[in-house]
C-alpha cells in the first residue's frame, strides 16, 4: 500500500515543521495529524531536549478523542522508549490513531522498535516516505548515533610536499583565496571549530566563519584544546560564542561536545592536534588543501600519526579532488578495512 | 610566397630522414635537394657529431654543378658557422642552390644567421614550413640549447602528507600499478635516469624502464651520484648500459651528461638528491605522485630545498593533475618569476 497525496503533502509539511526545532542533542522531528478524510487536525515539532516529541506535541493540541481513527505523519519513526515523555508509539496507540506514515527508521537501540509496537497494536504503519529529504535534514544527527560521538572533519593546508610553513614559521597565504573561502563555508556548516593551544598562541585566530568581511549567520562554537592558558586578550575570546576550553583528552572532549549537542566538529589544527585526532582514529573526513608550492624543511603539516610501518599506513578513499583556484582540495575519508 | 606541393612533400621526407640520425649532442636534421621542376635529386641527414651536416651530406651525393638552380629543403636553418664542416649556408651558396626552404630557425648564437647570409647572396629563402613537426622531433635538443644543460625532470612518490616511507623505512607500494607504469614510460622517454647513492644502497634498483616484465626498446643510461661506493653486485651494474658514476657536483654532472649527448635527465631520488636538484634550481619539470595515504613521521619525500621564509617558497605552475588509479600525479614546472 502506498501513501495518499494528502499524506505526501503532510510529510512535506512535517519536514518543514521539523526544521523549526533546534539542531542539537536530539533529532529535529516534525509531525502532522490528518483526519481520515485528509484534513490537517494539528501540527507539532520537537522543540529540543526535555520537551515533548513531535507526535506528542501535535497530539497535545487536540481535544481528547479527536485523534480517534486519524493518521499521524512523522519524519522519524515514533520512539519506543520511556524517556522524559514516554514512548511516542504508545501515545499514538492510546490516542486511537489508525495509521502512521513516517520517513526514517529510528536508529536508536533503546528508542527503536516503535513501528513494531504499533503494528502489534493494530495500527497500519508505513515507512520510508520522503526518507531522502528526512536524511538530508538529520543526517548529522544520524552520524552521531552511528559513531557514538560527533562527526569529525580534520582539515589542514599544506604545500605539495606536506609542509604547513617555511622554516622560519611564516605561512601566510600558502593557499589562495578560493581555498580560504571554501574553508570558511565549511566552518559555517559545522557546530564547533577546534584548534590546539599552539595555534592560538602562534596565530591568535578569531575562529569565526566569514563570507568576505561579513560573518556567516551560523557560527560554530570555538574550542581550544591544550593545557596552556589562552591569553585574556586572545581574539577567540571576542567570538560571538563563548569559547570552550579543554585539556588534551580528545575522547573526553568529543563526549562533552556531544552532550552539548554538537554534531559536526571541524578540526583546524595545528599540526600537533590534527595528528592526534588522526592517530586516535577520530577523523571521519579529511580535507587537505594542497598549494602548488614546495617548501621543504621541518614545519610539517602532520607530525606523527602512529604509523610505524607501511602496512599500518592510513589508507584514504578520495571522495573528490576539488580544484580551488590554483590549489587542490583532497576530500577523503579513511578507507574502511584499514580504519575500523 | 608559399611553398609548392613538391616542396611540402620534400619537407615531410626530410623530417623522416632526420629521424634516421642519432639523438645526442647535435640536432637530428634531414635535407632533400629538388630540381627546378620538383624532382628529388638527392637526400641526406646528419649522422651525428663529427660527420657532415644534412645539407652537405645531400650535396655530396650530387655531381659538381648538379645543384645549380636547385631548391634545398632542410628541417633546420642551414648553419652559419665554421665548425668541423664549414658553414652549410655557404656550401649551399657555393653549390649554386637558388632557393632554400627550412622548418626551424637555428637557435645557436654562433650557428644562427645562415638565412641572412644566403639571402645576401641572392638565394630565395623561406622558413617555418612544418615547424611544429620539426619541433616535435628536436624539441629536447632545443631545450638543451635554451637551458645550457640537459632538461631535468625531478620525480618522487609521496603519501598525501609528503612522506616517502613509513618510520621504519618501509615504502613498498605507496603508489599503485598505474602510477608505477607511468613512471616506467617516462623513464623510457629520457636519456639518463639519475639516483643518489642512498637509494642504490637502500633499494638496489635496476634502473631499467620496463613495460610489464619486458624492457622498453629504449633504455636511459643509469647514473649514480654520491661519494659512496656502489657494490660490485649492485643490480644497476647489470643494466643494458654501463652506469655512470659521479660525485655530488650537480652542475658538473649535468655538464658532463650534456657532452655525452644526454638531452633529458630523469631524477628519481631519493629525497636528498631530489632536494639538492630543487635547491640548486636544476628542475625544469616536477612529477609528484601522490598516494591517498597518510604516514606521518620523519621519512620526508623532500628534505631541505633552501627555502627559509614563505616569500622564498618555490611556486609551481601545475600543468596537469593526472589521476592514475587511486593516485594523483602533479605535473608541474617552476613558476617563472620565482625560479628565474
Ligand atoms: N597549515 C595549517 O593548516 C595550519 C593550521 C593551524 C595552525 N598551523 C600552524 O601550526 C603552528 C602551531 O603548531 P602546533 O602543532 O604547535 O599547534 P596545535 O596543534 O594547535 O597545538 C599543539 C598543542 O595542542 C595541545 N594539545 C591538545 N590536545 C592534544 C593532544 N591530544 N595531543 C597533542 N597535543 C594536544 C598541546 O598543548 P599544551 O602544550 O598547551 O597542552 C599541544 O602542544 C602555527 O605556526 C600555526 O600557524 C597551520
Ligand atoms: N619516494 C620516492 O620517490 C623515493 C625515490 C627514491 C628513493 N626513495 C627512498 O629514499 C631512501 C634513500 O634516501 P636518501 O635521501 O639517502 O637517498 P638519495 O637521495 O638517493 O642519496 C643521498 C645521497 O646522494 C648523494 N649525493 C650526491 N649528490 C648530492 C648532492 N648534491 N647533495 C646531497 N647529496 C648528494 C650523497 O651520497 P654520498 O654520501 O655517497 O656522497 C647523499 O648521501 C631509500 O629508503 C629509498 O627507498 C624514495
Amino acid at each position: 500500500m502506498t501513501v495518499t497525496e494528502a499524506e505526501r503533502d503532510a510529510m512535506s509539511r512535517a519536514l518543514a515543521l521539523a526544521a523549526n526545532g533546534p539542531r542539537g542533542l536530539n533529532p529535529q522531528v516534525g509531525a502532522v495529524i490528518l483526519s481520515p478524510s485528509g484534513e490537517i487536525l494539528s501540527e507539532g515539532w520537537h522543540h529540543g531536549a526535555g520537551t515533548p516529541h513531535a507526535e506528542v506535541d501535535a497530539l497535545s493540541k487536540l481535544a481528547p478523542g479527536a485523534a480517534q481513527g486519524a493518521t499521524a505523519i512523522v519524519t522519524l519513526e515514533p520512539c519506543n522508549h520511556t524517556g522524559r515523555t514516554g514512548p511516542c508509539a504508545q501515545a499514538l496507540i492510546d490516542a486511537g490513531v489508525g495509521r502512521v506514515v513516517y520517513a526514517l527508521d529510528d536508529p536508536g537501540e533503546k528508542s527503536g522498535g516503535g513501528a513494531e509496537r504499533m503494528r502489534a497494536a493494530g495500527v497500519d504503519v508505513q515507512s520510508g516516505e520522503q526518507q531522502d529529504a528526512a536524511r538530508a535534514l538529520i543526517g548529522d544527527w544520524l552520524a552521531v548515533q552511528r559513531l557514538g560521538r560527533p562527526h569529525v572533519t580534520v582539515k589542514w593546508a599544506q604545500s605539495l610536499d606536506g609542509r604547513a610553513a617555511a622554516s622560519d614559521g611564516t605561512s601566510q597565504w600558502i593557499t589562495g583565496p578560493a581555498a580560504r573561502a571554501d574553508v570558511h563555508a565549511r566552518r559555517a556548516a559545522s557546530d564547533a571549530i577546534v584548534v590546539g593551544t599552539g595555534t592560538v598562541l602562534a596565530d591568535d585566530p578569531s575562529l569565526t566563519a566569514r563570507d568576505g568581511d561579513a560573518l556567516y549567520p551560523s557560527q560554530p562554537v570555538p574550542v581550544v584544546i591544550g593545557s596552556r592558558e589562552t591569553p585574556a586578550d586572545a581574539a577567540v575570546r571576542r567570538h560571538p560564542h563563548a569559547p570552550l576550553f579543554y585539556d588534551g583528552d580528545l575522547a573526553g572532549v568529543l563526549e562533552d561536545l556531544r552532550e552539548r549537542g554538537v554534531q559536526r566538529v571541524f578540526v583546524e589544527g595545528g599540526p600537533t592536534l590534527a595528528s592526534a585526532f588522526l592517530a586516535q582514529g577520530f577523523a571521519d573526513e579529511i580535507l587537505a588543501y594542497l598549494a602548488p608550492v614546495l617548501l621543504g624543511g621541518d614545519r610539517l603539516a602532520l607530525t606523527d600519526i602512529g604509523v610505524g610501518t607501511i602496512a599500518d599506513a592510513r589508507r584514504l578513499t578520495i571522495d573528490e579532488w576539488l580544484p580551488l583556484g590554483t590549489d587542490l582540495l583532497a576530500i577523503a575519508h579513511p578507507t574502511q578495512e584499514e580504519s575500523d
